[in-house]
């Protein structure tokens, strides 16, 4: 059998300390939730980290032995440290990959990759979302239909303040009028990025078997195909002989 | 006729303060050069700024008043202050345009904007460029032919730690044996954004007519069609009746 | 003044000649609406062509003198013959810009361009759209806030069969569910391709302000830079010496 | 052990019947060297098919089985008949993939996918080739090093008259003074594509180590992860209650 998926769930980890409804929602976590789910797979090595561990539990000997790392932030960004965001990033360049959660949008990390805004707009009226697939042959949308729903759900609506990303997965519809691109990757160097709109800390998004086959599907796509040490810029003899100058 | 273009070249501006052969190459400094080049055309209406101008001449009252900010960095791009480059980035991401030239794939506003490394191989040995069009369209190679060549560059070569971008523009051809993606444009937010390989600190690169004209066309691509005061994240009402929560 | 650009509206225009319902709501055709529209535009010559007129009223002299051609078509899409459709699109590969309207989706022109199946779901129900501007720098939503509606349309739902945009522009809200890219843009070689998905025969959707406004900006926007005379695979001589081979 | 990779290898075959240099080169055809030089992995059934076989080798029953098709062709592009380019684009929409080689730059299917004139500059003068990875994290790039050369092959330089990829692969540099974007992706409804650039009837590039590493990794991307049996255009109930009509 083959070699596990190294997969890191950060949690910010604050509401559920905070607030009752969230700890219903979420006894575990929502790191705690999505590490079950997602561990049932054969092929997964899953572990949690949040933001009040050591280092945000983001060690350099924990990430030197991550694939691919997800991110649940929400009322905290600010209290990431700037130096460990360098250190997820540099290890996204060379090869991690990386899987951002719904208030992930305006997290350091997610800020620091695209170089955009992260804005978009919200409501939380407890409306459905319907995910419409738009790249059906993708391996993130393997085994989902043209489109799923969850039932009670934050909105989020364009415009997204997001690169264009190289694939726009899901585009989201809303009772409320708002259509949102739910699902993009992006590539940063060797890693591979992937925005998952869906999730709140008190809607039990990440129990939806919609919701986990994505993420699953996800991990998997983003597992790293190559990990380099280091991208430096070297200075380089030619490869041809050069003319001599005049 | 119509409104300026309002340019402000920005250069690190130290290779000048040190070295007798850069003061030859570019006796009014290389913003001196890029500002006279551009400010021949009657629509751009051109200012200069440098590293150890107070606020590095970026203030927020200059700022407020650019259209279009071309960087030139290479060898203090750590000295630029954070906050100055926030600043930067805000401004980018609500209309701005920015041109980025040669070293300046290092800067720390490049690869905030970008995301990635910014890595590529690089060897100073006065070797000819020649940089093929390959978006003959595009505005930004408007009066631009096939190619057109530099008789003595520093070489830059793939691969290059840059996000896919919206269009490659240029790739260049060096006689080691290298090739490189030299014209590049992306969007972030509301901001244009196109780096351009040539240049160097003591070849005279910003006074050859096809890399003047590059520039020129690239300052009327990134001019802003649109600045908003900030990028918000909105609670909003819906748009539509939402039907009742059960 | 600046010379003007010459854009020809193509309609298959059979609808118009077998209902009174679409007579009532374009008395002048759909490409009469619509050159009448964009005609009140000083920088725009407007003509006209149909299916019925000889040569599909598409001769070489006429494309030789267009600058931008917008295509509306339905119910006749295989009655357009080959040899105009490669015509077409010999020119647009040359430099100009080619808009297509709502079931234009499936006009062998559009298919043609993209290589893709066009497929989409509808219902005419008449229902409204809601549009959002997705790309609020871009100039084809010059004058376009943050959203328009459509007070009763055909509806088009994912998955749209089209390769990865450029840029996505609008993105489409319907009542009954569903989510549509309704502006979308591409580039081949020379040419500069948008589909606009508002229009209907009947729908008074070409009286529309937001729609004749985006219609003016994506004329600009396709307006040709360049124009060649051919396209060829020239055999060429190298422009460096080339070793001699062993 | 899993299920095998059905691969078709297309090939014109006419240079083999007319030249004993490409007779010598390729005994048993181009198709028999790549059907050979792929066949050694496990998971690859390799079948081969020629422009002179009944319906070009490529039945409906043959397509109905293939995963990823090889393409190469080169003097008799306009002898493919219309119906079977039809018959194979079908086909890739619905999932199969596509790999087109060398001069199939100017074949039909290619065309037909991509909606652009395919052109390039050209020059037999049996020089060298080197390929840089540009995109070394890429599945098509397994096991590939930062470049590779090939002693001798035409060259082929830009401007290519392709849409923009999503993502350039490979970047050739060749000693007369040219570049070529010589490995590109695309997607057109479930069909993945790659072009790649190396090839040639009579030098040996298909017996090249390199150059079947990257079909072999090319097959593996292309191969479907989804196929349907067709792409309709269904008239859909909604799936919310509309309000009624006033």
């Amino acid at each position: 059998m083959g070699k596990k998926i190294n997969v890191v769930v950060w949690n910010e980890g604050r509401h559920e300390k905070t607030s009752d409804e969230v700890r219903r929602a979420y006894p575990n976590g929502i790191h705690g939730a999505i590490a079950e789910g997602l561990g049932k797979q054969a092929d997964m090595a899953m572990k949690t980290a949040t933001l009040d561990d050591p280092e945000h539990g983001l060690t350099e000997a924990v990430l030197d032995n991550t694939d691919v790392l997800i991110w649940w932030g929400h009322m905290a960004h600010h209290e990431v440290r700037d130096e460990i965001v360098e250190r997820v990033r540099d290890r996204i360049l060379r090869g991690m990959g990386l899987i951002v959660l719904h208030s992930g949008h305006m997290s350091k990390i997610f800020l620091r990759m695209m170089g955009t805004s992260g804005r978009l707009k919200w409501r939380e009226a407890g409306e459905k979302e319907r995910l419409w697939n738009i790249e059906p042959g993708h391996p993130i949308t393997e085994g989902i239909g043209e489109h799923f729903e969850l039932p009670h759900t934050e909105m989020y609506g364009e415009p997204f303040g997001i690169p264009t990303p190289d694939k726009v997965i899901f585009i989201s519809w809303f009772p409320g009028g708002e259509v949102f691109r739910s699902g993009c990757t992006w590539e940063r160097d060797l890693g591979r990025i992937f925005y998952f709109r869906p999730g709140h800390e008190t809607f039990p998004i990440y129990y939806d078997g919609n919701v986990l086959k994505v993420l699953t599907n996800a991990v998997r796509w983003a597992a790293p195909r190559l990990v380099v040490p280091s991208l430096d810029c070297p200075n380089v003899e030619p490869l041809e002989p050069l003319p001599a100058r005049g």
